[in-house]
């Protein structure tokens, strides 16, 4: 999708220079900076520290992050610990696990001079096959976008949570990806983007990709979208999700399941879209799913734009405050209307997504 | 209460110098600073601006507001104009509008010398009544706190938004009351305080306030609250109220309503604590409640220390997002466990409020 008026992907691989490049999202709104993963390291510092995040993209920089163990030391202790210290940079995000597993497959057994080649197509191709995935979401989401808006013959109003944008992926997004098909046929969108505290995904990376692609979107506090429903300015929500269990309850951002509670309070349709890499057909209980506990920091200080233009991080809370930061909660599947994958749009349940994936 | 060991309560008249002293909220919790309002603009100024906010305090606040029109003109005229900009200055709470009303009262037919002295005992009538009310509040609420305690033998996990402590009222708040009365009991609490964006009192006003009395306290995200409490980790919710009107459904906070869906959601008891100078006993749909809606600079900017110590405002938005910035939502009855009053505990229902206040 475009930034500037430039069309980019999250990821991709330089060939010459032999770097992965990614956008530096922790720079974003403020700075567009392209920065050079060099190293397994850096892959797996990138993941960390959030410069790549949503589900799909980690998935991707743990692809291309075997690509980098391999040019820097192609022995298989090396190689087996970068799997490991990949899989465990971030924890509840199944696609971690899911990209290392499906290269390793890829290379099992492979000791020629061929198996950096090999790895960089097996990187190429989830990454592209997230492409297609996300570009499928897109057109079964949008079916849904279509009836409402030939019902209400008016602005579709679409409530989002944190950044499920093509940021979030390598290009489309899931949770954006109905809605940028929506405007590129012409209906009418609006997008409700929940800030998303602590780290405002939903304003540094939503909106900012939104304006990007001149569709009309505000900002509001994540407690605002209740009120905002009691008053019928949602037509819908869309939300992504980092893991989507056996039973179809999903792990997504924290706030995502205060903001389904209040979606069936007031009769709003409720959608979860997410491609199938982030499904994780061997968990069945969601309190099995390892909710990330991320640095207090992350809530009390916070980074912007001073009146010189300067980014300036400034200290929030009182100086004897602590603070407690999760980064994700699960949004039972009883309060999700729908599952929009590649596939098609599937119940949250074990029977829906055993239809469309057995 | 407390703050760096000295009690205070939140407006005072210095007869003296006939101004009225309050703490300006708006530099908490970074500077502690007592201003004088000297005006009636200036009174109308602290409640817009929140230098004092919380139903009760600005109460008091329009009350003082109406000594110090007195003070500069004992034109019938002016002090007319003084109520409705004083009742004008915010529209969510009720408390503006009853406490004009009140000091009117007393005031209507004086024209002696004595007006003023009138005026200064009613307004400290209204402050002194709201500790008392508070107190008692407190005192009630105790007994469900008590009563957890006793079950749990074990810390108390208390829930609040914003900030409904002795900070938004004259002295030991409303929905912190309790928790003061336990914590003086010796009963072991701690206290989740949501961060409360976009202004963030839950952090700067509620996290500051129980600091200051050695109360445990965790500032959370407003996204939080949800998880913790399909955790376990909330035993209970005491939240304050702008407004609540004669069906028992109360105005607050915007975002309260979530983390009442997610208590409902996850049988936890969730309490609403108000003087009954906050009941709109004539309003009996909340959909006419009217709700604030502030500059959305309130979101898109946010204040606090650089790493010299200086307050430095930066934006935190891409600069070409809009905002929206609603500043409360209503919980319908429904979902409130209970409201403690200064009479008692009673249903969020007219027949409940009828009992207690006929």
């Amino acid at each position: 999708m475009k930034i500037e008026g430039k069309e980019y992907r999250t990821i991709w691989f330089d060939k010459k220079s032999k770097v992965v490049k990614i956008i530096d999202q922790t720079k974003l709104p403020h700075q567009f900076i392209i920065k050079d993963l060099k190293t397994v390291k850096d892959a797996v510092n990138a993941i960390k520290t959030m410069e790549v995040r949503g589900a799909p993209l980690i998935g991707g920089t743990a692809a291309y992050g075997l690509v980098l163990a391999l040019i820097e030391n192609n022995d298989q202790t090396f190689l087996k610990n970068s799997c490991m210290e990949l899989i465990n940079s971030r924890p509840t995000a199944i696609n971690l696990k899911w990209a290392v597993d499906r290269m390793m497959k890829k290379l099992s057994g492979i000791n020629s001079n061929e198996i950096l080649n090999i790895a960089i197509n097996a990187a190429k191709e989830i990454c592209e096959e997230d492409v297609k995935f996300c570009k499928n979401i897109g057109i079964n989401g949008l079916k849904i976008i279509e009836e409402i808006y030939n019902k209400k013959k008016d602005t579709v109003n679409i409530l989002t949570h944190c950044n499920a944008g093509w940021l979030a992926t390598i290009d489309w997004g899931t949770a954006t990806s109905p809605i940028y098909h929506a405007h590129k046929k012409g209906i009418p969108v609006h997008v409700w983007a929940d800030e998303t505290r602590p780290r405002n995904q939903g304003a540094n990376l939503t909106s900012y990709e939104l304006n990007e692609e001149e569709i009309p979107n505000t900002i509001i506090a994540d407690n605002t979208g209740g009120i905002l429903m009691q008053r019928g300015e949602v037509d819908m929500c869309i939300v992504g999700t980092d893991r989507t269990i056996a039973t179809g309850d999903v792990a997504n951002k924290i706030g995502t399941y205060l903001k389904a509670l209040a979606a069936k309070d007031n009769n709003v349709p409720f959608y979860v879209a997410l491609p199938s890499s982030t499904i994780d057909w061997e968990t069945t209980d969601f309190k099995n799913i390892p909710i990330e506990e991320r640095n207090s920091e992350e809530l009390s200080h916070v980074e912007g734009l001073d009146e010189n233009n300067n980014i300036k991080k400034v200290l929030i809370y009182p100086k004897k405050s602590k603070a407690m930061n999760l980064a994700f909660d699960v949004t039972p599947a009883k309060y999700v209307t729908g599952l929009i994958t590649e596939k098609g749009v599937c119940e949250a349940s074990r029977e829906g997504l055993k239809k469309l994936f057995k």
